[in-house]
């Protein structure tokens, strides 16, 4: 079979993607003169100004959370056609303006829409309590009917999917509206949401930056609320990295709790590896989160997946007492940016001012950069190499940002079934620090960095120790968006003889999101959301 | 360091051990005239004629599960220390026909029964909900202050424990007394509880049959009732197969549920296989079955043990509708012996009879013997072949149950971790069939022969593919005694043409007991302990 230029294929992908957004929906070129990845532009005022989107539009999207937006629809207060209609119009230009989106699915998604609001009409009651919400989704899961090619120029001769993700099939059956899927890192073992096959998605907040990866299209997609609820998966920070560099919520569960099954992997299936991806949730607000771990789990998702762990969500009474939260500040070998250190010592001082109580945890626990190296370790476990045959099978480049995030320490490194034991052990004694910490300390979970900076120009964000330490541990962990970078407030926090890693710019991250990770114990999901709720309300936490 | 002669040092443990048993409670030479492995005794009813125990101290040991013991000795009725001498004799009389036991600490355990006694007088309530009840452990458990061996003659000149292992810790903060830990085979990878520092462990059934393995000390103790519960560990059957060859119950928890941290392995610890070994009881009733799992779980181990996982355990509404099973009757590999093929036709028409429903699913399910083989790989990736190394470091020789407990498929085996990759796919397939049946035919669970036959002649048990199933599926399984082996019955169940293994001898195994296993869903722990007791209930199950 003769490989098609990669090229060629992707012109084709992307000509095809466009053709699917009406011509009323296409932003004006005054909109779109700066719009390049060398651009500083912040472009999230573009949805209010192009006129595409009407007043009670702009609303719809703008001004409320999915839980807010599913009581309008439910009490009728608003049609799902009138929603969906609206992040339609308004993901049409996040996409014009971000390249957020793989799948386009405006069409069907309206019919849907309609086919909600009848069947409220005439039974008197919701479908589910995601009834007429439209939710996006990463490119990594099938949804029948379309193409699930993970960025992969080589996956772009598949045919649509025939059947959906475990997840998608329990999202529809509660209400859902699938309209989009979203863009993500060749390979998606990168912070930048970068292919050969759809392009690179920017960052809203300016589009010089990464929008972070892999859940990265979500990440910028919600950050122009062109989605209210966006779904990603996490092995390393991939839906905690875009939650921070776009300045969103995302939260990772443990491992197991929501479904996985049914999903395209970039790699090989059946690893060895004690690191398993987790599907979770981005979006505007902690209650959301709950929302959808709630519906995903009340509906028994273990009756269809059989990976998944069978155990329920439970109710849990509001926590009233002061939280005893720890703290890890960070590695000697990734020195927190000025931005990123203003914003870990303000979030533990507002903490501690509101009446919880602050552990410091840095000198107890081992080395996160050669914990991270352990993580890194368990993904390069197939001596197959899986995914780089899935590059060469269409002879396209590897991405930049992918020769980025890689270990100098694991240059040369092959993978043996000798040394996986070893590992192993070496992860069960980390895992028991962090445990040991939190019991004699009675924490009820920690606040850390999610990365040692905020959001970084496009592939430099290099790897990602601080979020994939959580992957690890297979504890939950959340990402929160606090405070901005702002280079005459951050200029304090600058230290002499610190090499930073990328370098630091305060230009050049100017006005990026910050924020905090949120991490919590293992299974116990339920009581990381109350903490982040918390955690946020404190921070007063805005996305 | 010159290595010891193993029969010296056998020798030499042997004699401490025996001297440990007060001259009262030795047996008169009448008793133990044809005690040997050859011989077809039933040494049952040894305790109640040899006058060692009193009236009071027959009834105690003879008459009650444990759940009824913790409530005479709450209630006053009986002390903790009348309970733990009378079982601390007949644990004696077990060890002296037997050989079950490894660790003797009737001494200590009578001191520690006081001091029950004495906190519930002096508090007017319980230290636990395990007041004063004696508990016997396998070998491989850690009890401060004695030796952790687990038949390693290497191992003898190891240091008494330090620590308890975690679940000890807890059984015994709950009220727990411990007076004695039992033997265990070899390596702990076989059905016969034979080792080179012990020896071998008889069935007081039938001396000339094995007691089962790995957790088979226990299997003999508690069928003699020297314990009334008893603790093991179960990697492919280890609880399971002694409860079915001594005639009592087992249950084998999902993985994770128990903590199983500060046990001394057989093996190099790290193993990136996909099967865990679990801690499970044996015991004379459903409902100490629940007691071991409530008790324990309710004490929050995952505050202690990194490797448990953090949920709560269940309390259920009693089942009142009746049940669907699955029924596995068996794989052409190992056919089921007359005894047994009575014993599962048996049980199906029962439970069809009393209203239950009954759902075939041989003929759904991949062979058993393949995938007990993908069970056995998992058993076998450690390039290190770390418990050989255990076995020469003493000059000591494999025992023959260990040589016969190997597929032939395996021979010159090599893991490797692509193919660990295989199998682990492999595997998730076989769960993925199991999980179907189950959700399409709506069963609660589903019942099979926990092996093809009763308890053999010592070392013909072999290979165990019937118990590994739930193991490799994590799913929770119990044993429940019915029926034994009675040539005049078994006789219409012999089949022409089918080729025994190992070889099916009426008069060798008449009067073993017989039994079922039966499997619950993956982390539905509680209801399998509701399914159980209703099944036990439509067989008239009695230890």
């Amino acid at each position: 079979m003769a490989i098609q230029d990669y090229k060629e294929v992707s012109k084709h992908k992307l000509q095809a993607n466009a053709a699917l957004i009406p011509k009323e929906w296409v932003l004006a070129a005054e909109y779109l003169k700066n719009v390049n990845a060398e651009s500083d532009l912040n472009v999230l005022d573009v949805p209010s100004k192009c006129g595409i989107l009407s007043e009670k539009e702009l609303e719809l999207t703008g001004n409320y959370d999915a839980t807010a937006l599913l009581e309008k629809i439910a009490g009728k207060e608003v049609s799902s056609y009138e929603v969906v209609l609206a992040f339609c119009k308004r993901a049409a230009i996040a996409q014009q303006l971000t390249n957020c989106l793989t799948e386009i699915m405006f069409e069907e998604a309206l019919i849907r829409a309609k086919q909600c609001d009848e069947y409220l009409a005439k039974n008197g009651k919701v479908m589910g309590p995601l009834h007429g919400l439209p939710i996006s989704l990463k490119d990594s899961f099938n949804v029948k009917g379309y193409q699930t090619t993970i960025g992969f120029v080589s996956f772009a001769s598949h045919p649509p999917a025939v059947i959906n993700s475990v997840l998608v099939e329990i999202l529809i059956k509660n209400g859902m509206v699938c309209y989009c899927k979203s863009n993500l890192p060749q390979s998606m073992m990168s912070a930048d949401s970068d292919n050969n096959l759809f392009g690179r998605t920017l960052n809203p907040n300016k589009l010089s930056l990464t929008a972070g990866g892999s859940t990265g299209g979500e990440g910028a997609l919600i950050k122009m609320r062109g989605s209210v609820l966006g779904i990603g998966t996490d092995i390393a920070g991939s839906v905690r990295i875009p939650a921070l560099c776009d300045g969103i919520f995302g939260f990772k569960p443990t491992v197991g709790r929501i479904p996985f099954a049914g999903k395209v992997p970039p790699g090989r299936l059946g690893s060895p590896g004690q690191i398993a991806p987790v599907i979770g949730p981005e979006g505007h607000s902690v209650r959301d989160m709950e929302l959808f771990m709630r519906v995903v789990i009340d509906a028994e998702p273990w009756e269809l997946d059989e990976g998944t762990i069978a155990i329920p969500w439970r109710r849990l009474q509001p926590i009233t007492r002061k939280l005893r939260l720890g703290l890890i500040l960070e590695d000697a070998k990734r020195p927190l940016h000025p931005p990123m250190l203003r914003t870990m010592k303000a979030a533990a001082k507002e903490l501690e001012a509101s009446g919880h109580t602050i552990v410091p945890m840095d000198d107890k626990i081992p080395s996160i950069w050669e914990s991270s190296i352990l993580a890194w370790k368990y993904f390069l476990l197939d001596p197959k190499k899986t995914p780089l045959k899935h590059i060469k099978a269409a002879e396209e480049p590897i991405v930049k940002s992918l020769h980025a995030c890689f270990y100098d320490e694991l240059k040369g490194w092959e993978p043996s079934l000798d040394e996986l034991w070893d590992m192993n052990v070496q992860r069960r004694k980390t895992m028991k620090v962090y445990h040991d910490i939190i019991v004699q300390n009675q924490l009820d979970g920690f606040i850390m960095p999610p990365y040692q900076a905020t959001a970084q120009p496009h592939d430099l964000y290099g790897v990602p120790p601080y979020t994939v330490i959580p992957n690890l541990l297979d504890y939950p962990a959340a990402s929160i968006p606090y405070l901005e970078a702002n280079k005459g407030l951050d200029k304090e926090f600058i230290r002499d003889g610190i090499a930073y890693e990328p370098p630091y710019h305060a230009d050049a991250v100017e006005g990026a999101p910050s924020g905090i990770q949120v991490v919590g114990k293992p299974m116990k999901d339920e009581e990381l959301i109350q903490i982040m709720s918390i955690v946020a309300d404190v921070l007063k936490a805005k996305s």
